[in-house]
């Protein structure tokens, strides 16, 4: 293997890959990063055998060839160098790299012993805009469990239902579902979060549509240079549906951002208790109230002006309302529920799209 | 006590005073503040016993009196609050807080529990540029020594010789000396590296002198509206002087980022051998160049073009280098030394009121 390589786009390409890469796994190549000429491309790779990350980048081929290194390092040593171009020779499995300042040599290992990356030879494609998908991530993955023993719940549900894409997580505390896109295709994938959250890293701006490529067993996204490919959850998952509440008894609307604050003000005084915040919908006086007690330190309570359409009280955490609000863009939001023992459902103001919803503590 | 002030004023003295509060000391009150009107101003002071600080606000002061707080509660609580007048209301031990959206009660412990804070009745004062302080802390603190077992290299070293001041720092590997200022008085004090972290983190732009008061067992620094009281470390400093070279056989100026960046891009090579790399002045080539060898993962040599006045063979610990290299703000920097045993300096090119000393490494 011979070629040369500007260090922006290899920097750029290890940046994105060696992430997955992981030293502290069983297999110790798979904290490699392998590189391999494919025609006029170098292809960069990395696997942790659930998730795979492909990066391409335009490169002068003079010979070629394959080999993996060590990913944490070559990412740290291309990120140190001055931008310009990289040459990178391969001189049986030791990688010289020479710049005109630089000259340096990993040790590898033969690419022969990497891991087979998953590959997907027959699937549905379809494609999504990166702006939508990016945003639905961004408001879904904050629901999605984390708790290894039930699986089925550390993915997120995308899913068909009559002509509409929904995509939706659970952590069996919260739920988040977006109304995400029309489609003819009849679609029931379950996906890592993991994954999804470093799909979220790879989706820049400058691209415009994510490719997806999914048949039983994984999934594949393409966008620009980039690919990944994930394993599919096995498993049903759980009919979120039945838990969204679709009529009110409390219900207000008030400005996000006097919201967070309120929230925010009160959390520092229910760390004693878990991050119990007990919410009061006052029509009467108009506003949203919140009250914690911390016994030992004091207690708080915190208001904000609300458009209050029926009183109403519920205990929340106050970690997964601000996890939700964080979620809501608009300037304006809506809080609804059913009584303290009921789900609280949290939406923009007039948007149906997203729906956030909050299981109470008992207060 | 009864209070009206601003929350930008409350805000950035429990900013500044809070730090010294500790949570996971053996007195529990040492992790509150203590709040206490003298006259038209607020006091907001915390101590450790070691070191106390003392941040005075201007306030409207309707009823005098004191009370300790959790010191991170309290700060947590109106670093979250909107900017405006803040009302404090102390009512037997509990302390009201109140705004227009806010109402809050933190439970607090009388001011009479708080201990006594160290004060300085007579002592030697004289004012030095905040600007110069500042230069000379962020320049020695670095080499000042962290392990407990030897206090004395934990301190940094002021005094006066010959009618100048000195500001110098050792952990023994390595030391660092500035030229400070002329004086006509008799200084020798060791204060607590920790302790001038603390103050350097007070020290503002926006304040042109600090006022140094001291006697034999405590220094005080005031500053605009803070005070910083420590402790002096006793024993003697070591005669630190005896270990700067004065004449040397090897020289080499170079850019200061040229050194910096090949000195970074080694040190990823050098995790293995404990940060050691070796740097060679070759006055032929006309460079500087530093090689590292990782057995595991391969070497690398990066080199620079340098003003090589002899040549020479060094072996430094990256680290250490790198934050020499850190205190220097020139263009241009020096490297001097007498063979692979002998202590290596750093200076500014054409700068003699700074020395950094690195102890070499057996290569």
């Amino acid at each position: 293997m011979k070629l040369q390589v500007t260090q922006e786009n290899l920097a750029k390409a290890l940046n994105n890959v060696a992430r997955v890469a992981n030293t502290r796994g069983t297999l110790p190549i798979l904290a490699n990063v392998m590189l391999k000429t494919v025609g006029t491309r170098l292809t960069i790779a990395a696997t942790n055998l659930d998730i795979a990350i492909t990066h391409y980048i335009g490169s002068k081929v003079g010979e070629e060839g394959s080999i993996t290194v060590p990913a944490r390092l070559m990412q740290d040593f291309v990120t140190s160098l001055p931008s310009g171009v990289i040459e990178l020779k391969l001189d049986d499995y030791k990688l010289h790299i020479t710049t005109d300042q630089y000259n340096s040599t990993i040790n590898g290992v033969s690419a022969e012993e990497f891991p087979v990356m998953p590959a997907i030879s027959e699937g549905k494609s379809w494609t999504v805009p990166v702006k939508d998908l990016k945003q639905a991530l961004q408001q879904v993955l904050v629901a999605a469990g984390t708790d290894e023993s039930r699986p089925v719940l550390t993915g997120v549900y995308l899913h068909s239902n009559d002509g509409k894409l929904y995509i939706a997580s659970t952590d069996s505390y919260r739920l988040a579902e977006k109304e995400f896109m029309t489609t003819k295709e009849d679609i029931q994938l379950l996906i890592p979060a993991s994954a999804l959250q470093d799909l979220l890293r790879l989706l820049s701006d400058q691209d415009d549509s994510v490719e997806i490529t999914h048949d039983d067993q994984q999934v594949l996204f393409k966008v620009g240079e980039v690919e990944l490919v994930t394993r599919l959850i096995e498993g049903s998952y759980p009919d979120y549906r039945k838990l969204i509440p679709t009529s009110f008894a409390s219900e207000a609307t008030l400005s996000k951002s006097d919201f967070v604050n309120i929230t925010k003000v009160s959390s520092l005084f229910a760390r004693e208790s878990a991050g119990s915040i007990t919410i009061h919908l006052d029509a009467e006086q108009k506003q949203v109230s919140i009250k914690s007690i911390a016994s030992q330190l004091g207690e708080n309570t915190a208001s904000a002006t609300a458009d209050v359409v029926a009183d109403g009280s519920i205990t929340l955490n106050s970690r997964f309302l601000l996890d939700a609000l964080g979620t809501l863009s608009a300037d304006k939001v809506q809080i609804r529920f059913n009584g303290k023992l009921e789900p609280c459902v949290l939406q923009e103001l007039g948007g149906d799209d997203y729906t956030h919803v909050i299981m109470p503590l008992k207060s």
